[in-house]
Order: structure tokens, then C-alpha cells, then sequence
């Protein structure tokens, strides 16, 4: 994939690394955020120089202030807005005379509270356009590197984080500050910290594309209240996994309707489907988090240890009370208690206590200390059965707390293998965490949290490890067949395509359609069976009905010419009755299949991720169950069988109760054609082939009903 | 229901409240077990006599010791024993010759080590029968009393709580350091705190009952290994909590088949069903929590702060993000947005910045202090729209996060409303915590935890209120009938009951069963039909058959004489054909309905809790996504009503679709009398009637296939 030439275009480089800052409406109120954030510049030691800025102020911090910007006698990397938002466009505009190329606007007045502000961020735009200067903010908390190199806390945050290999990307700057404290007690390290609020001019791919290239950046975390560009962070978070192995993790909030209108209250974002953006983000390679907490947790266990390369754990315990409660959270992740090996037996049998349990969870008795720890945890891990192990403990009166915290951190240290702690309690387990905190193991408060970051260090490790997947090419495709359909309504002011035109578009791109003919008269009709075969469908075509079942526009199992001919002449009176002024085209005829299971294809068009295809088992499945998957197009071979294979109805298809399994293959190659013709028409804003009948094995699908919607 | 009177006679309060303890095999190395039990009471400030007992010292802590509890010259109310498990025989029956009435036995080896330990704690179990003493354990880390009158610290936990109003009883002894630990950090007390080990006298609903009339308990917590006695403990936590108020919650470890197998091999437990677990518990108001910190964030809410009223919630926050992130965890959990009074959104709109959001969430931020805090909490607790707050605080630059948390606890203070905090971040705001936390606002470091305990404090609140169920008498019950026929299968030495006769046993319970007959030849066939009306579906019957379908043993929609002989032919010639040796009774004929929705009902016997009766949706939603519902029997017209609400699928029966809502009451009639039934032959092992059709509203419903198992 491309990068995109206007977000190369984009300064972050004097963001993070300026070699010169002023900080543009500075005072000398202390306890304000215009002093706050020259005094954290000032004496968080940046590496560059600081010039305070202020029209009525002869120094701010001991330091000689300019009236300015344009005054400052020496050049300007980054300039730091925190005026007024009413003044910030003149700022903004003697920063362009000065030749300033980056900026933060840290103000906040403009896209969040509507009217003026809108206005207000559209003139700094156009400003910052008109000079070239790439800008973050405005409304947020501003921007933090802790490379020893610039050592910037151009921020109004309490404090500067301690140096790490995570980086911290925010749409909202409150919950920054809560992160930053969150993290400094968990000894959480940052390579970057960015509030970046509005977006008006960097965003977060752009931002997320200068880590990809930060060599202190080794986990990326985002938080989001809206995606604007769904495609796009797809792109650049594919693109960065595949191609340096940095994992992304995104805390999207809004999941819930309610919550969707808070957000956009809050940020004035338009939301799309929550199922879409889970589907997409893990189509990306995107681990999302549902809480801040879950998603540090996930951070650090891929921050400070190695992949686990499968999904079999051993738990350590001195407690058989959390050895079972960690047990069925593993479990509940999909992760699978290893069998150990029976070396890894012998030696557990003669170094622990003979009323140890030696299966796992091993459980090495209330009285363990350091030396039983270690022989547990260091065979567990040497164990060729064994990917990654849970150690677990309680503070009981015999249990040295620091000393095992210790060992633990030694014996990890030994091997290529991940293995996370749980020291269960609070105060007394305190020292021993932090020694775990300071030696980069990861530590969580409960086992349940351990597993869960456990698995989703899994998940990106089989995400890294998959193939590319290329997409499937179909010679057969007449694009300009259907898209001549397409424009005939398009032409014709409708809105709605029947199922005979829909059922054309489908067939031009090869999906598997029933023998079909429009019947003007009863002959006809009787006529177009005897052709097509019995038994058929009739079913009333006309732009006036779009449910054809409610106005009894439809008959099924028709068996004969007489049959058909009476169908005909029903259909005609029945929708008379009801509905004497519909115009009526004609009646469909179209064979009837008998047996197979009905499932359901779709196409979407999602505000943020674009065209979005749908499967899933016909009727009730889908209405009671909302068991469905989804995929952004395109969807590739492999994307189509995963599909399939994750609703929760697949046995059904693949063969349960004594049925044969049905022909999946052919469903497969359906969805990736449906995704290549919502790819070829944009004006396709929704498609529906419900049902589409599987027979079993090899003998292939048919759409028998369709519709798409311009 | 009646108290049981073998619970009455155990002597809780000589455990809780001695005047005098011995502690036999205390020895004086600091540091074992032996040593810190005795000094743990003697330093906590025990308010009766502690004697040491150890046959080689003289003195253990500066106290004279003696070398037998038949020593000491004064009576001894309660016995601690920590001698090793192979002569706790002895010393047991020492107390019993000194006349101790109570005795907590500290020393593992027992049951939990299998082999002799089963034999040893037989050996102590009728010890203590003959001697009449109560005893905790073994296996345990002790009782903690911490009522002044007593303030016992009969444990070798490392600490003695403060004193609150949360009772703790757990299975797990290490579980309990972890959880003291815990709880001290979050200034937690409680009122009694007990290990009970391997319980095999005194149990957890012995001490349940206990803490029942204990007035220093609000508020019961229990975690649990096993479940041994289901229905003793709905019976007892129903009692609590209608007659006393008290909540329970419970967390049962060994939720999936894993973590269900290592509670065996810990404490030797037979596990039931999860699932049937969850519905007993509910059904008995308990509330079920999945982790230690989901236990205490509950528990909190329920010993600190009123019950809500409802389920609208207010949130107040500084902060947009964790607002929104509210939202979504408020809606998740069931709850939902508040819609302020007019008066309410006065105030706001007088009292607040303008660039506030004054709608739920009430966004009163970043820069906002302690006034605005007391004005946006104070309104939303005195508006009649509100049910309940929820209180949100991010350390930005300008919070003053102590005045803040000051003035939540008084304006709290002043409202009989709930109102909960979360003061995000950790160092930061520890101190505003601690403030929230010594003045029992609960606080949760995560939104989601907090909206999750409200809701937890709403199901208790709902089952309080709710009238107690009266059971429905049905006066057309033949017991005598059904029995007879159960009777002639196991005299007959069978385990199954086939269609024919399980639908007989249904028939007599008043179930509505279909005409049918037992067909002997094809003739009998085509008359039988004729006499109950055709179609029918005709089925063989055969002790040797149990699953007729896949032997061609059943024809569907026989609309005639002629088709009912040939059925009765092609039945016996397809069996000959695959089962030549199979025995057949007959051909059961059977009136066939063609219309309705299919359900099933069933009933299990769980090893825990009894009798269960089951309902789902037909075939697939049962099958494929476990959208089921259970109920312990007795099952009267309430739960039953609420059984057939609580599937997915209930739109299904209640009109989706433009469909005809089906006869849900007749289905309700069903469960209850398949309860009566349940309770009345224990000897039923399972029932299932798979389907049972539901007709149209006032069409009643049918069973169409069902079959026993002895």
C-alpha cells in the first residue's frame, strides 16, 4: 500500500525534536495552563531553547519574554498556542511570518463547542495551510517525548512520564491525564505522548505513521471517540504491523448508542456500526480494548516480554483457590492449560512437597518461597509443552514476598517465553510488585486480566504469521453488463432495484442465479415454467411494492402450467385489492429450489470503513441471534472462509446432527465476488441476497431473492 | 421454610464469641503457623483469655502454657487446633473430655490429601459428634471476629481487618490473605471473616445462618469451591434476604469444565452445571460475581449506600472521554440515561460554564473545582428523575482533587440516594480516594466497575420487592396413574420410557398430549387414524429403538387409510432391513399439527440443586447458541412466565415478524405442572419433551414427542 503523499508532507519531526519552542500567550499565573505549560518545557529538561511569549509580560520563570513571536531574534521550530482561541488565527499568522513550521494549539473554543468555533478552527486551517505549518490540537493536552535527545513535556499535564517503548495517542486530553498518572504508579514507561484533540490538521494516522519510523516506539496505543477514516487506519495499521511488527491497540469508545450520542456531543462525530469497527479493526490486525486498564494491560505484556507462540499455559500458584479461578479465565480466553512433560513431572516430583499438585495448575503450597517458585517456574518454562506461563500469589505468613518477586524476574529472564504475575491483595504484595513493575514483568491485579492480555498478545502474534492474502481474480466479471443496469435506474430517478435487476447485476458478476422470466399474462407465465422446469416461484414485480409477502405478491410450489396460470391471476386480483393503484410490471417466474440451507449475503456501506460485506444463516439467525461477521471489502479467499466460520450457526453448514455438510466453497466464492462488486459500484449503498440456498457439498448456492438499494 | 434444627444446635457463638480459647500445638518459633495463631489473638486485643497448649514448652509468647488442654485449670470455651493432622484425633478428644464446646481446626492433611486424610477426617468428625463440639475446618486459616465484645483474631493471616458491616466466609484460606490485603488498601472492614477449610461440620450455610441475626453483618460474601447442598442454600439465602435484607453475593469458582476439574482435584467436589448454577443463584437473589474485585465493588455499593430506587442514572464528570466511556458501561449494564427535570437543567445552565454540556453526562469541565462538583451532584441527587449517580473526576491541572472528594461525601451525605465515585488515574489521586474511601463512598477505579455494581445493587433491590410466588394448585393431577406406569418400568428394569408411555405420565399431570393410538397392524393403523383424525405421524415403538429417526422409524404427514398401511409396511420392512433383532411393540399413530412454533421443555437433576426444569426455542437456537432458560423446582406462575421471557428468542413467541403472538400462557402451564411432576418422582432422572407445539394466542399448545429417563 502507498503512503499517502500529503501526510509525508506533514512536520511531526519539529512536533517532537524541535530545537527551538515558544510558547505563544504564556503568563505568569502559576496554577494556569499558559504558565503550566512553559514552566513543564522549562524545567522537565528540554533539550532545545524555550522562549515565552506574552504581550503584557516582561519574563515568565526567570526567563525574558517577547511580545511577538515575530520579536524572538533567533529562528523557531514549534510554536505552542495557548492564547485565547479568539486571538489564536493572529498568532497563527505572525508564526507563518516568522517561518515557524510546526505547532500545537493547545486552546480550546473551536470545532467542539459548534458555531463560532467552527468557524474559528476553519480560519486557522486555511492559516496553517497558507504557511505550510503542520499543527496538533487544537483543544487538546499537548505533546510529550521522552527521548533523552529532545525531552519535550509540551504539555499542561501534572507530570512527565517516565522514558518507555509505548506510545500514547488521545482524541480526549482529560483521559490523558488520568493514563499519565495511572501509568507513572504501574512504572509504565512512554516513548511518545500525544494529545491531539481536534485533528484539524495532523491526525492520528499521521501521527501513527511517524511511530511506525520511531525507533523508541515499540507498542502503539490509541484512544478514539470517533474514526473519520476507517480505510485509512486500516491501511497505515496494517501496514505497520506487517512491516516492523509493532503491535496497535485502540480503545474506541462510543460502543453503545448511548454512547455514541455522548461522544458526538462531545466531539460532534458521526458514528458508524460498533459490529463494523470491531470487524474491521480485527481484520487490520487491531487489538481493541474495551478500558483503559485492559489496554495497558495488553500493552505491557507485549511491551516487556516475547510472543507467546501458542496458546498452551502453565499456572503457578501457592493458592489452589486462585489456581482455579485463573483457570477458568484462561479458559474463557481460549487459552488451553498445557499438559507437561514428563521430565518437567519428574522434576516437580522430587523438588515440591509431596501434598503439592503437580499437574497443572501447579500449586506449590501455601508455605512456598523463592526456592520452589523457581524450580516451578523455570521447568514450566523450559517445558517444550508449555508457551507462556501464569504465576500467581498469595501473601500467606510463610510467603517472602520480595524474594520470590526476585527470583521470578530472574528465572523469566532466562528464557524466550512470555510469563506474566499475579500477586493477589494489595498492601502487602506492594514491594513485591513493584520489583516485578521495575523488571519489566508484567504484573496484574487479577488473573483474570492476566489471561486476557495473554490472549491478545496471541491474537497478534497469528495476525503477524499470516500470509497476505491475495485476492482471488474472476475472469467472468461483465462490470459493464451491470453497470448498465445500475445506470438504467440510476437514469430513472429510482432509489430501489427489484429483484429481476438485481438478480441481472448479480448475474454479471457470476453469482449463481435461478432460471428465471417475466410473465406479462397467465400463458406466459405457464409458458416460462414449462421452460424453466417445475417447480417455480411467482412473485410480483413492480416499483410501487417493496415487500411483496405483505400484499400476497408471492406464491411458492407451483407444479404445473395450470398452477401457474391460476397464480398469475391470483396474484393480480390479490394486490388489486389492497393495492389498486400499484403498477405492475409483470410477474417474476423463477425455478424453486427444495432443499438447502438458506443463508444470508450483504453489502453495507459503513460512514468510516466504507463497503462492508455481511453472511449469515438465513432468518431468525440473523434477526434474533444477530449472529452475523463481517468484513470490509475486499474480502480475499481467506477473509471469506473466516466469515463463514465465525458465526456461531457454522455447524450448522459444516454438517451437524447427521446432515451433510454443505457447499461452503461455493459461499466462499460468492462473497468474494459480492465484494468486488461493491468495490466496482460506490453508488451500491446497500445489497441484500436473502436467502441464498446452499445445497450440500459440490452442488453449489443460488441467490433466490435480492435487492439492492442506490 | 423452616429453619433446620440440626443447623441450630451448632455453637457458632462460642466461635465467634469465647471467653476462653486454648491453642493446642502452638509452639515458639515466630514465623509458623503454630506460633502466630496464638499470637495473633493475644496481640489483637483479644477480649477473653487465650491459654497456650504445647506439650514441650513452658511458656509461648511471655504466657504460661499448659501441656494438655486438660490442664488448664479454668473451662475452655473454644479449641484451636494446630497440631499436625495425625493427632488432632487426640487432642480433639481431649477438649471433648474438658467439655469445649467449639474448636477450629487450622491443621491441613485431611480430605484435601485423599487416602488416609478421608479416614482421619472421619476419625475427628466423630469425635466431635460424641463430644458434641461445633467445629471450623479442618484445612482453614481461622475465624476473625471483630466486634470490640470479642475482637477475636483466631487466624494466621498477617493482619486483623478493621471493623465494617461485610461478613466474608471463604472456602479458600489463601484466598483470604490475598483478600485482607485487599480490602485493608481500600479501607475495607468487616464484621467476621472465615476460613471453614473442608467444612465437615460446621458449613456455610451453618454460618450463613449465623450471620443472619448477626447485627454487626449487612452485607454476606461467599466464595466457594464446590456447592455441595443447592437447595439448602437457596432455602437459606431466600430466608436472609427476605427477612433480614441482607445481601449475598457469591463467587463460585470452577465456572468452565477446566476450572471446574482443578476445584477437584483441590477440594475433591463433584461439579453440576454451570449454567444451572447461575440460574439457582439468581433465583434465589443471590448475586453472582466472577471475581474477588467484582465481589468487593459490589459489595460496597450495597454496605455503604442506599439501595437505588431505579435504574436512571445521572454522570457527572470533568471530562468528555471517560464520559462517553460511562455511557457505554452504563447501557451495558442495563441502566440508563437520567432526563433531567427543567429545574435541574436551570440550575445547570445558571451555575455552569457555558461551554459545559449540561445533558447526560454533564460535562462540568477540565478546570472545574470543588463548587462546581457540589452544584452538579446536589441538583442531580434532588431530581426526582434520578435514580442514582455516578461521579467522575480525571486529575487535570486545575482539580483540586481533595476539596473535591471532600465535597462529593457531603453533598452525598445530605440525599437518600446512591451515588458512587471514580477518580481516574492512581498516584495523583490517591489521597481523594482515600477520602471517598474512609467515608464509605464507594469508589471504583474503573467506570465499568462501578456501573456493573449499581446494577448489582438494582437486581437486589428488584428481588426484595418482589412478592413472594404462591405456587398454582392443578386439582386434575392423577399422581396414582403416572406412578403406575413409572412402576411397571422399573419393575420391568428399564431406564427409559418411550413416547407412548412418557406421554401417559404427562397426560395424568395434565399436560396436552395429542390423540393417538398403538397401531399392531396396518389395518389398526388406518383405523386409528380415521378415529383421531387425519394427518397423523406414525412412529415406531420399540424398547430396542431410541433414536427412531435415523432408522427410518417414523413417517410425517399421513393424510390417509391407504397411506397409513403403507406407512405401517415401509416402518417394519425399513427396521427389518437396518435392526433386524429389534423388538417392536407397534406403530404409534399420532395426530399431527402442522402449524405452531416448536419449544422445548425438559427436566435435569443437577447434583447440587434438584430439580430443574428447562425451556427453549425448537431444535437450533437450543442446539446451536444455548438459548436456554432453567429454573429449580418448585416453579410457580411468575418464574415460569419469566423463564419463557428470558430466552433470546422470545420475540420469536411473541409476535416478531408480523407473525400472531403464540399461547405463551398455555406454555406457562406447562413448566409449572412439569415442576409438580419433577418434584412428585424424584426417581426422573431427565424429561424432555422436544417439541412442544405452540399455537396461535388462546390455541394452546401440544406435545408432540417426549420420552423419560429412569
Amino acid at each position: 500500500m502507498p503512503e499517502i503523499p500529503a501526510a509525508r508532507a506533514k512536520d511531526l519531526e519539529h512536533i517532537f525534536y524541535p530545537k527551538s519552542v515558544a510558547v505563544l500567550g504564556t503568563n505568569r499565573v502559576v496554577g494556569t495552563v499558559p504558565y503550566d505549560i512553559f514552566a513543564n518545557i522549562l524545567r522537565d529538561n528540554f533539550q532545545g531553547i524555550v522562549y515565552p511569549v506574552s504581550p503584557k509580560e516582561r519574563s515568565v520563570a526567570g526567563v525574558r519574554a517577547y511580545k511577538y513571536v515575530l520579536d524572538i531574534p533567533d529562528p523557531v521550530d514549534l510554536a505552542i498556542l495557548v492564547f485565547p482561541s479568539t486571538v489564536c488565527n493572529l498568532a497563527l499568522e505572525q508564526c507563518g511570518q516568522k517561518g515557524v513550521k510546526a505547532a500545537i494549539i493547545i486552546s480550546a473554543g473551536f470545532r467542539e463547542i459548534g458555531g463560532a468555533g467552527i468557524q474559528r478552527e476553519e480560519e486557522i486551517k486555511a492559516i496553517a495551510k497558507k504557511h505550510n505549518i503542520s499543527f496538533i490540537g487544537p483543544n487538546c493536552l499537548g505533546v510529550i517525548n521522552t527521548d533523552p535527545l529532545s525531552h519535550l513535556n509540551a504539555s499542561f499535564a501534572r507530570k512527565m512520564p517516565a522514558e518507555g517503548n509505548i506510545a500514547f495517542l488521545s482524541q480526549s486530553g482529560a483521559l490523558c491525564t488520568a493514563v499519565l498518572d495511572y501509568a507513572q504508579a504501574k512504572h509504565i514507561g512512554f516513548s511518545k505522548f500525544v494529545s491531539f484533540g481536534n485533528k484539524a490538521n495532523i491526525n492520528e494516522l499521521d501521527l501513527m505513521r511517524y511511530l511506525k519510523n520511531d525507533p523508541k516506539t515499540k507498542v502503539i496505543l490509541v484512544y478514539l471517540e470517533e474514526i473519520t477514516d476507517g480505510a485509512g487506519l486500516m491501511n497505515v495499521a496494517h501496514e505497520i504491523i506487517t512491516e516492523t511488527g509493532k503491535p496497535i491497540l485502540v480503545l474506541k469508545s462510543g460502543r453503545t448508542r448511548e454512547g455514541a450520542a455522548a461522544a458526538a456531543s462531545h466531539t460532534g462525530s458521526l458514528a458508524g456500526s460498533d459490529e463494523v469497527c470491531d470487524a474491521a479493526l480485527k481484520q487490520a490486525g487491531v487489538i481493541r480494548c474495551t478500558t483503559v486498564e485492559e489496554m495497558f494491560n495488553t500493552a505491557i505484556a507485549l511491551a516487556y516480554q516475547p510472543l507467546p507462540r501458542g496458546n498452551r499455559v502453565a499456572i503457578i500458584t501457592n493458592a489452589g483457590g486462585p489456581g482455579v479461578l485463573a483457570t477458568d479465565a484462561a479458559v474463557a480466553q481460549k487459552l488451553s492449560l498445557a499438559t507437561f512433560s514428563p521430565e518437567t513431572l519428574e522434576v516437580y516430583k522430587k523438588s515440591l512437597p509431596a501434598t503439592a499438585n503437580i499437574k497443572n495448575p501447579v500449586d506449590v503450597i501455601g508455605d512456598a518461597r523463592a526456592d520452589r517458585y523457581k524450580v516451578a517456574l523455570g521447568s514450566a518454562l523450559k517445558d517444550v509443552n508449555v508457551d507462556g506461563v501464569l504465576v500467581i500469589l498469595t501473601p500467606q505468613s510463610m510467603t517472602d514476598i520480595e524474594n520470590i518477586a526476585r527470583e521470578v524476574c530472574n528465572t523469566i529472564g532466562q528464557f524466550d517465553k512470555p510469563a506474566y504475575a499475579s500477586f493477589m491483595g494489595e498492601k502487602d504484595v506492594a514491594a513485591g510488585i513493584s520489583i516485578l513493575q521495575q523488571r519489566s514483568i508484567p504484573h496484574y491485579v487479577l488473573p483474570e486480566s492476566m489471561c486476557r492480555a495473554f490472549a491478545g498478545a496471541l491474537f497478534f502474534k497469528n495476525y503477524r504469521e499470516m500470509k497476505p492474502e491475495d485476492l482471488q481474480v474472476f475472469s467472468s466479471v461483465q462490470k459493464e453488463k451491470a453497470g448498465s443496469v445500475l445506470q438504467g435506474a440510476l437514469n430513472a430517478g429510482r432509489k430501489y432495484l427489484p429483484e429481476e435487476e438485481s438478480v441481472k447485476i448479480l448475474e454479471a458478476y457470476g453469482l449463481p442465479t435461478l432460471l428465471s422470466g417475466l410473465a406479462k399474462s397467465g400463458a406466459d407465465a405457464a409458458a416460462i415454467g414449462e421452460r424453466i422446469g417445475f417447480p417455480v416461484v411467482m412473485k410480483v414485480v413492480s416499483d410501487d411494492i417493496v415487500h411483496k409477502f405483505d400484499v400476497k405478491g408471492v406464491v411458492l410450489d407451483i407444479r404445473s402450467r395450470t398452477q401457474a396460470e391460476e397464480a398469475y391471476d391470483s396474484i393480480i386480483s390479490d394486490i388489486g385489492k389492497v393495492m389498486p393503484d400499484a403498477k405492475i410490471k409483470g410477474i417474476y417466474v423463477q425455478r424453486m429450489v427444495t432443499k438447502g440451507e438458506e443463508v444470508i449475503l450483504g453489502v453495507k456501506r459503513d460512514p468510516s470503513f466504507g463497503a462492508v460485506i455481511m453472511f449469515g444463516l438465513g432468518g431468525l439467525f440473523v434477526e434474533v441471534f444477530r449472529d452475523v461477521s463481517f468484513r470490509v471489502a475486499p474480502v480475499g479467499p481467506r477473509s471469506a472462509s473466516e466469515m463463514i466460520r465465525e458465526i456461531k450457526a457454522y455447524d450448522m453448514l459444516a454438517g451437524a446432527r447427521g446432515k451433510k455438510p454443505r457447499d461452503i466453497r461455493s459461499v466462499e466464492e460468492c462473497i468474494q465476488r459480492l465484494s468486488k462488486l461493491a468495490l466496482d459500484f460506490p453508488e451500491i449503498k446497500e445489497l441484500d441476497i436473502n436467502p441464498l440456498i446452499v445445497n450440500d457439498e459440490g452442488g453449489g448456492c443460488y441467490v433466490a431473492d435480492a435487492r439492492i438499494m442506490l
